[in-house]
């Protein structure tokens, strides 16, 4: 062939694109359920909403451009910076709270890899406008209910949950200096995948003592029923009002009956300095992170906004796809087109009434196909199986006869009953 | 503020995403009814694949870049490459006919005017490996089900449809040469735009006689109801089987009850030299294209794949929103959002019910929300109605009331008994 798709990009097929429009439906069913409002972005924007809140390192894993007139734009690799840019531009002309979420098409020039594409759909759901801790609740929420609605239990998926000015107390009261902070975030972040004494090189690397690491550990390895009163007992410095809303966040999303779905845990601590409150990933069986979000109360000033807190989480369809299918998750549906009515011409000279009956079918909302070629009914009943067609209507000169595919159940009737009963 | 959207892009507020959903909902709603399945493509393709259909001068009007490995790269300015590309690759897997829809996201590098952005969405619905006429029957029912499905009447828009290798034939006849075809065919493009001596101008220009030119008008200006039937009387050479098309499509769309929507008019060329048999528009009063299509058996050859038959057409949203804006065609749901249920706490201490009621009301797939302040009746109350919510429910120590917002009627019951009936 001449042609293939652009490296680390998939085509989309009738049978990958069921399987992406049934997770797209899932999100913004959800979405909606839970009242949250859609939005958009355009999917290029100019480099430098990017470099402002990543860094001018992200600009290599963009796909970038000059436009004619020399400004660099890149295609979005994700949607919240385009969000706090259109939030900040009608800061006072939206109502609070501002909950919102999108389903955008997102491209980064990463090295393609398992669950991992260039081209991919991310689903955002985000509270802004709100300092309390609730918002933080409903998304949490909003991301259970979703994993309910697919079929994954806590035994399969889990949302665990940290805090980033916790952690930050916790580990400034264990002697980490300001400078090291971002390696022994990294460190945290990576201890449940590596082997301890690699995590200990870590923090010794960066100063800490034996004896802090130990008690790090101990304290980290509180079981997640019991750390959120033992955060609170420990009385950590500075984190007064995290270590309440931490308690809030338990206490709310046990009202709202999800808690069996959620760890507290602090080696949650998200990569992304920008987080600046509590933290969270949802976590499938084999250390895979399928979401991930927080709060993050300054993203909207470094866009050139106001002041104004801020809470989400993303979600990919990548690694989601590959886990439902892994799960047996998916309905079965996925895999064939699904058609209502396949109309035949069964016996010669009925061709034009098949053409009317389809288009009358159609017209009042139902699905319904034909042949092009004119082939005998054994080959149309075929091809009507093969659609996965539930009735095929055979038309007669006199006449019309619909048969149920499944059971193979027919009914005589006339093309004025059958449509009649249609309408 | 420091960022704005990238200059021709929309920024879509939930407003306007609510707009955009509700035409690609009925653009997908239509397609699968007519028994297309739909398929999507990299938003990126190689650059080579648009200019090798539509030739070097194409690269100027769409966002190109170029990846790490040195290759050229565009983001797609339409899918129909990327279509041919896909079934060419796999043409002998996939089960004949290719009946496929695609809804993707499109960008040009054009000049913004109104009805053009630099971003915008496009349906694509093609029938692929169909010789038959009765495909290019198919395609165009599918328009006119999607026409009347938003409400729009063949008085606001007719679908033109005409022939090219018909037109070709004509022109030929009249002494047009082969070097001066492309011009020929912009003048009859421009005809009915432009005024009578303007029109004849264009054709003397490429020595075409006056007399040559009056009998083309008067050929042109047969009225549609008998243009197929004077096109077959006229005998033109080399076009015997374009004339039994033309004659068995409008045979096929009347039998498929579409005839008042369609106007056999050949004017209708389309610019693309790519058009091999019948071409369409669907033109709204003011000349305005919302819609345009036809055969193309060539193109997948181009893409280095095998002869094989196409035929297909593109809508565009942003033109389609703006007619059905102006004829007062859009659903009045989309100007405020909608919402079942608004979850109050009307007695103090009330407030984990109300999150626990909202949150079984969403397990069970229906849309609620409550606040996120604890505010007065009175407040929470507008907030519902702002919110276009149906119902509120107001949470007391004790059961609970259902109020239905439109009408103020008010129903007393228990949190269990309410939550039952949900079920």
């Amino acid at each position: 062939m001449k042609f293939s798709a652009v490296k680390g990009m998939r085509d989309v097929y009738p049978e990958d694109a069921r399987l992406r429009n049934y997770i797209l439906d899932a999100w913004r069913r959800v979405s909606l359920r839970n009242g949250f409002e859609e939005y958009d972005a355009p999917i290029l924007e100019y480099l430098e909403l990017f470099t402002v809140k990543s860094g001018p390192e992200i600009a290599e894993q963009l796909f970038g451009l000059t436009d004619r007139g020399g400004r660099n734009l890149a295609i979005r690799p994700e949607i919240t910076p385009s969000l706090a840019r259109m939030v900040a531009a009608k800061i006072n002309a939206l109502p609070r709270p501002i909950k919102w979420f999108s389903l955008p098409r997102l491209c980064r020039a990463e090295r393609p890899q398992r669950g991992r594409l260039r081209e991919f759909f991310q689903w955002n759901v985000d509270v802004i406008g709100v300092e309390s801790v609730q918002a933080d609740a409903e998304c949490i929420f909003t991301l259970v209910d979703f994993l309910r609605e697919v079929g994954l239990s806590p035994a399969e998926i889990m949302v665990r949950v940290g805090s980033r000015p916790i952690v930050l107390s916790l580990l400034r009261r264990e002697g980490v200096c300001e400078e090291a902070m971002d390696k022994a975030l990294l460190a945290l972040d990576k201890r449940q995948k590596i082997p301890a004494e690699a995590f200990e090189a870590m923090l010794r690397e960066i100063g800490v003592s034996a004896g802090a690491i130990a008690g790090l550990c101990e304290f980290l390895d509180t079981p997640p029923e019991r750390i959120v009163q033992r955060i609170a007992d420990s009385g950590l410095p500075g984190a007064e009002k995290e270590i309440a809303d931490l308690q809030e966040l338990e206490s709310a999303l046990a009202a709202m009956g999800v808690k069996e779905y959620i760890a507290f845990d602090l080696h949650i601590v998200r990569g992304l300095a920008y987080y600046t409150g509590v933290v969270y990933e949802a976590i499938a069986a084999g250390e895979r992170a399928v979401a991930g979000g927080g709060r993050y109360d300054r993203l909207l000033e470094l866009v050139g906004g106001p002041e104004c807190p801020a809470t989400g989480f993303g979600m990919g369809d990548v690694v989601l796809g590959l886990l439902l299918a892994e799960k047996g998750k998916l309905p079965p549906e996925l895999t064939a087109g699904s058609l209502e009515f396949y109309v035949i011409d069964a016996e010669e000279g009925t061709f034009r009434q098949v053409l009317d009956i389809t288009a009358r079918l159609r017209a009042a909302g139902r699905s319904a196909d034909y042949g092009f070629k004119r082939q005998g009914m054994g080959k149309q009943l075929k091809e009507a199986d093969r659609r996965g067609s539930k009735f095929a209507v055979l038309v007669r000169r006199e006449g019309l006869s619909v048969k149920t595919l499944a059971t193979g159940e027919q009914t005589e009737t006339t093309a004025e009953t059958f449509l009649e009963k249609i309408r």
